[in-house]
């Protein structure tokens, strides 16, 4: 199979991260800080921000930001029934090309639960 | 400017609705109900998912669905603050191009903040 | 109301489409023949085609494109009821994002019908 | 290579679909029932909506969809000059950015003939 | 027609901005500074970033942003024909589904002629 | 990791394109000689369209239409920080749902110096 496991998609979520900052462009700095600020503690609770930030990347349909934001909604409580309910409205929203996106979201589910009951 | 009132838009979007019902097709008339259900209490609050919805609408960059769903988050009790804080997600994860539905909505919120001081 | 009706519509096309011709450009003016081309008879008949290329613009949620296809699946001899069959797999594969352009096609059906009917 | 071959799509195609039936949504449920439901004989006949299915894959450019409407597709009989006819309409709709899913699709029909000639 | 004119565009744009900026949210009004920033000259000049932002917008179809567009190119000194160029090139990657945008361009710059001409 | 090396991805569109030729079909080939020229000099200069490309690969998030114009690009003479410049215009009017592609384009650059630096 080719789905990366979570610590693959860690290390080249990493290793891309730092290709990003190497680059050393101002403009791209300040995006990418932006990003990180916009699901802080505002008008709204970050962990609000990252359930919106899980169904904004199913809609537009990018496995490796779902993956990001599944991760930041374990970290911040979420159980697995409340995902599963806000990447219902996704798929609604989104429509039936969310579906293999939804299938790949349950997979790294299992992945982070395995990991979490691993201790 | 053609921007639609909100009453326009209300009437065009019951009109709408009416004809999608007419045309009497059993899987859309059940898609429509999906859609509804889907914004109910749930394994999250419904009040929670309506922001989903507004979101998802916003990356996808559709001003009749980002109205609706501004209406149903007013209803749901939201801030204006609020709903600009979950915005603010949808633009930073969908770029700049959802900058004019941003200014949309803001003049769509003016609209509802009027028409609920009006009373 | 802000729709423009059929006459409206048709008039902004031949309009914009003389434009696209007068600004003399090779590649373009050679897309715009591949266009035209792609609906013709091939391996499928030319009205199997034009039923694709209202369902690609229904996902893709295009009302001018939508309203063509419509005018050309009409000229095709397809019923209203297959129509509303073939939007509704382009409803649950773009999900309810899709529901605006689907209740402006079932209003153009409408005038559609009505200028058909008028003679 | 990284393309995955049929098999191996179609095994996780399946484990995909057993997590989606485990998280146990009705919405979600309900949906999948949609989703099938919609290629069934109705006003078209289901063999005309699995051309539709496909078209809206690809200019969606969701290689997972492709593949199994694909595969649903050489099941209703299309020959091979038929499929490439269709996508050629997404290919003109959607534009060049669909070309690699066109590749893609190339090679899964050969698979998919190789598999059918290896009785 | 419903074409806005160059002005009403401006009007509304500007409109806009301005409840953008009062809604004061931090992150918001980075971004907005951010988008600006982006044209400015760095390693390319904003020249021919402007031209970047327009392919851009061409695209992901954003009438507002194809017109703010084109207007800065207009400004940085690109003749007609070398708009028309670069939104060949938006039209092969993007196809059909931009023609009604290019159309709508092709009128702004009409617009745009005129306006200067007007002197 | 998953990333296909350059001459993986090289090899996957060469025998991919090899397939699209020989399936035969008048309009296909007609667009896969309207993507090339498109290209090519006019009233902008090819290597000015080669950006343009970048840039609407990157908005429209393909990887491998980003990997072939990068390559484009470097054989047109454009510096690294050029590419980071013109991406990041990409990166404002997209979103950060492109900041995969983006560090994936980064990565690909780094394969193609090597390359270049190899001799």
């Amino acid at each position: 199979m080719t789905k990366r496991t979570i610590d693959e998609s860690r290390a080249a979520r990493e290793a891309g991260h730092a290709r990003l900052v190497e680059a050393d462009h101002l403009g791209l700095k300040r995006f990418l800080r932006l990003d990180t600020a916009c699901y802080e503690d505002g008008a709204l609770p970050g962990r609000t921000k990252e359930l919106l930030g899980l169904v904004a990347s199913m809609v537009l349909r990018c496995n490796d930001c779902i993956d990001y934001h599944l991760e930041q909604c374990i970290k911040a409580g979420y159980a697995k029934d409340e995902l599963v309910d806000a990447m219902n409205v996704a798929l609604v929203v989104g429509g039936s090309i969310v579906i293999p996106h939804f299938r790949h979201a349950m997979a790294t589910l299992e992945e982070l639960e395995a990991e979490a009951g691993g201790g």
